[in-house]
C-alpha cells in the first residue's frame, strides 16, 4: 500500500467528512416534490456555507425558477493554470416507498457490510456523497501540497434540479457562461465497477422520447357488433410496437444506427476487462430472468455502449376489473430511446415519426409527438491528457497502475451532454459510487471505503491536471 | 298492400300502444346502476300490471338476488297447443353522456325523421319497444281469430338484467324449468336489415373473455442502466399479440376454428342478399375508416357468421403525464373472443392457454385468466317448420312473400344460449329494431312503423305457429 501525503490528510480527517454528510443527509431535499422545496433551498445554503467554512473564497447560491444550484470558485494563484469545472447535484430521489428502508433515510445510519462499513440514507452517494468528498479533496491537496490555492483552478457547479430532469440547468450554463469558462469538466456523479475494480466512466447515454396515439374507430364500439370487421387500434399498437425491433434485436427505426460510432477493438478489449458477474445481475441489480438484447454485443456492451428503444407504457381500452366488450377508439405508447455517440435526439425523432408512418397499420391513424430537446450522449477521449491525469488520479487513490483503472459506460442520460455543448470542455466522471448502491431506490447507501478514497482521488486530481497540458 | 283482421285490430289501437309504452320508457330501469334499482322493480311491477290489464291470465314477478324478471302465461284451451315462450327483458342501458341527448332520455318525444315518425327515449327499442308491441299484438291475435285464448300457449319472461350480463338468468332458468318448458323460443330483443328490407335473426354469436399478465423483471427497472439488456414485458406483450391473427386476419389460437360450422352456400347466398352498404356502414355505426377482417368474408359474414378475437384493453408500465424511463416488471390485456356455432367457449380457452405458452417470449412468464362459463353461440335451423311459420308472419306483416324475407345474424351475445341449452327449445328472433337505431348510444330510438307491424307479426305468428308441427 502507496502511502501519500493526500491519503494522510484524508485519514486524519475523516471525522470532518462524516460530520459535515451527516448534517447535509439530514435536509431531505427532494426536488421532485413541490413539499420540499424549502428543504432544497436549505440544502444549497447548507452547501454554501461549507463550502465557505472550508475556505472556498467565492461561493454563490444562483437561483433559477425552480431549485437553487451552488456556485464556488477557487482560483489558482499559478498563471496560466487550467481550470476544472465539478458538475454534482445537492438534490435527491424521493424515497418512496417509505417502508422498505430498514433505517430512515433521512437519518445517516452506519452499517456494517461485507466490504465494509456503509453509511444508508437517501442521497448517502447519489450525490451529496460524491459531492461531500470534494471538500475534503480539497483540504487534501492544499495540505499535501503546501499551498494556499488549487495546483488548478477549480469551480464547482452543484444543480438542485438534477432527480427533477434539470429543467433549468441549460439556461443556468448560458446565463452564467463567462463565469463557468473551464478546460475539463469533472463530473462526480458516478461510480466505479467494483470496490476493488478502480475504474472511469467514459460515456453516457443520451435520450429521445416519443409518445404515439393511434386512432381507429371515431368512437368505442361493441365488439360483437363490430368484432373482426374494423381496425383495432390495440392490435395495431401490438403490430407497430412488434416490429420495433428486428429478430437480431436491433432497432428498426430507418438511419437509426447511421451515426452510431462502433466501439473499436481497443475499446471492446478495455470494457471486456471490467469483472462482470451475469448470473449475479440478473439476479440482483437486473431482477431478471434472463439478458437479452442486440445479437453481437455483450451486456455491458448493450448497456453502455449501444443505442436501445424501450416501452415505458401502453395503454388503451378497458382497464377496469371485469370484462368491457369493446373495440377502442384509441391506443398509447410511451417510448424511450437511449441513444449514443454520435446519435443525435433530433434525428432520432424525425427517423420515429418516419418509421410511424411506413409501418400504420391499415384504417389506423397516428399523433406521434416527440418533445424537443432530449439528451446527446456523451463520450470522454480515451487518450486525452486530461484522462492521464484522471487515471493516475484514481490510480494512486487505488494503489493501481494507471494503466490498471478500467473504463466503464453508464447506461443512463443526464445533463452531462449540456455541459460539453455549453462549456465546450472535455468530460471526466470521478465518482465512488458502485452498481450496488441502490441509487433512486430504498436503502441507498454509501461504501465508506469507497468515499474516503473518491476524495484522496480528487486531491491527487487537481496536483494532476496541473501538470498536463490542456489546451 | 294486404290487409288483415291483424294489421286492421293494431291499427285501430296504436293510442293504446303508444300510452302504454311512454309510460314505461318513462321509468329509468337501468340496471347497471345500483341507484335505479328501485326503478327496476318499479319497471317490472309496472309491466306486470300492464300484462294483467290486457287480459293475460298468470302474471309473476320473480324474484333474483338482483333486478326481478317478469313471467306470464296465457294458455291455449287447443289441447295439444305448442308452447311459444317470449324473451326479452325490461331494464336499460346508461344513458352517458346525457349532454348528447337531444332529448331527455327518460321523457319519450315524438321526431319526423327521413324514415317516418320515430320515438326517442333509453329503451324505445332496446329492450322496452320490442316487448310493448307483444302486449299489443296478443290483443291483435284474440280479436282477428275470434278466440278467448290463444292458438298457441304463449309464456313471456322478461329479465331485469340483461344490460349488466345477466348474471342471475342461467340460475332462474334451472329454477323454474318446469314453469318454463316450452316448444319454440321466440327472442324479441333484435331486429331488422332495413325499413324496407323484413328479416329474420338466425344467429348470435358466443364469447370467451380471457386476461393476461406478461412478467419480466421483479421490479420496475431503470430504462438507462437495464434497457436494451434484460426483457421487457411491454414489448413482450406487443410481440405476443401481434400474432394473435395470421397474415390472412385469422385468429392463430390452435384449433380455434376446428369446431367452426362452415357457411354453406345457400347460407352465403341468403346473406348476400342483406342489402349493406358498407360506406354508410363505415361513416356512421362502424366509425371506422376502413373494413379489415379475415380475408374471404363479406363484412356482415366477418360479424355475423365468423368468430374473431378482439383485444378490449391492454395496459402496463407508466401511463401518466410526461415520461418514467422504466422497464415495467408487468403488462397486462383483456382479450375476448366471439364464437359461431359449434364453438364451445371451455374449448377456446384451453386453446388460449396453449396458444401463450407456445408463443411466449423468452425470459417472461405469464398468468392467464380465463373464467368459467362464457357464452355458447347459438344459431336457428333455416328450415324448420318454426322458421317457416316465423317468415310468413314477418312476410304478411310486411306485405311480402315469405321466400322473400331475408336472414340476418347478430355479431353480438346474449343470454340466448342459456335458453336454448336450459329449455332444450330451438331459437325464433322477432324484433322491431334497426341498425340506425343508436341502441346502447344517446339518442336511441324506435322507428314507429316498424313497431306497428312488429306488433302486428307477433299477431300473426301465434297463428302460424299453430298450424305447424314443433314437436
Amino acid at each position: 500500500v502507496t502511502s501519500s501525503p493526500e491519503r494522510d490528510f484524508v485519514l486524519a480527517h475523516l471525522d470532518d467528512l462524516h460530520a459535515d454528510l451527516d448534517a447535509w443527509l439530514r435536509i431531505p431535499s427532494i426536488s421532485a416534490d413541490p413539499a420540499h422545496s424549502a428543504d432544497v433551498a436549505y440544502s444549497a445554503a447548507w452547501l454554501a456555507e461549507a463550502l465557505r467554512r472550508t475556505g472556498w473564497p467565492v461561493v454563490e447560491i444562483w437561483p433559477t425558477p425552480g431549485a437553487p444550484a451552488v456556485f464556488a470558485e477557487w482560483r489558482s494563484a499559478d498563471a496560466g493554470a487550467p481550470v476544472a469545472l465539478v458538475y454534482g447535484h445537492h438534490d435527491v430521489q424521493p424515497v418512496d416507498p417509505p417502508e422498505l428502508w430498514v433505517h430512515p433515510p433521512f437519518e445517516p445510519t452506519r452499517v456494517d457490510g461485507p466490504d465494509g462499513p456503509e453509511l444508508h440514507a437517501r442521497g448517502a452517494i447519489d450525490d451529496k456523497g460524491n459531492i461531500a468528498f470534494h471538500l475534503l479533496g480539497m483540504r487534501a491537496h492544499l495540505a499535501a501540497t503546501g499551498r494556499d490555492t488549487p495546483a488548478v483552478t477549480v469551480k464547482l457547479l452543484i444543480e438542485g434540479e438534477e432527480e427533477s430532469g434539470s429543467p433549468h440547468f441549460a439556461a443556468l450554463l448560458r446565463e452564467h457562461a463567462d463565469r463557468l469558462a473551464c478546460d475539463v469538466v469533472v463530473v462526480s456523479d458516478t461510480g466505479m465497477a467494483a470496490p476493488d475494480v478502480p475504474s472511469a466512466v467514459t460515456a453516457m447515454r443520451g435520450l429521445a422520447d416519443a409518445e404515439i396515439t393511434l386512432r381507429g374507430p371515431a368512437v368505442d364500439l361493441h365488439s360483437g357488433s363490430f368484432g373482426g370487421a374494423v381496425p383495432n387500434p390495440l392490435h395495431a399498437m401490438a403490430e407497430l410496437l412488434s416490429t420495433l425491433h428486428d429478430d437480431k434485436g436491433r432497432v428498426t427505426l430507418p438511419g437509426f444506427y447511421d451515426k452510431v460510432r462502433p466501439l473499436s477493438d481497443r475499446e471492446r478489449e478495455l470494457m471486456g476487462r471490467v469483472p462482470f458477474d451475469e448470473r449475479a445481475w440478473l439476479a440482483g441489480p437486473a431482477a431478471s430472468r434472463v439478458a437479452t438484447g442486440e445479437e453481437g454485443f455483450s451486456t455491458l456492451e448493450r448497456i453502455g455502449a449501444r443505442p436501445t428503444a424501450e416501452v415505458n407504457g401502453m395503454w388503451g381500452g378497458y382497464t377496469g376489473p371485469g370484462h368491457k366488450t369493446i373495440i377502442p377508439a384509441e391506443a398509447h405508447a410511451k417510448l424511450t430511446f437511449r441513444l449514443v455517440a454520435d446519435q443525435r435526439p433530433e434525428d432520432v425523432a424525425a427517423q420515429f415519426h418516419a418509421w410511424v408512418e411506413a409501418n400504420l397499420p391499415e384504417g389506423i391513424e397516428a399523433d406521434v409527438h416527440t418533445p424537443p430537446g432530449g439528451v446527446a450522449p456523451c463520450v470522454s477521449d480515451l487518450d486525452s491528457p486530461a484522462m492521464d491525469a484522471l487515471l493516475r488520479a484514481i490510480g494512486q487513490a487505488f494503489d493501481t497502475a494507471p494503466g490498471e483503472v478500467l473504463f466503464t459506460r453508464e447506461g443512463g442520460s443526464g445533463p452531462e451532454a449540456d455541459l460539453v455543448e455549453h462549456l465546450g470542455a472535455p468530460l471526466l466522471f470521478l465518482g465512488a459510487g458502485l452498481p450496488t448502491d441502490r441509487i433512486h431506490s430504498p436503502n441507498e447507501r454509501v461504501l465508506l471505503p469507497m468515499l474516503y478514497r473518491g476524495a484522496e482521488a480528487a486531491a491527487h486530481l487537481w496536483r494532476e491536471l496541473a501538470s498536463v497540458r490542456l489546451r
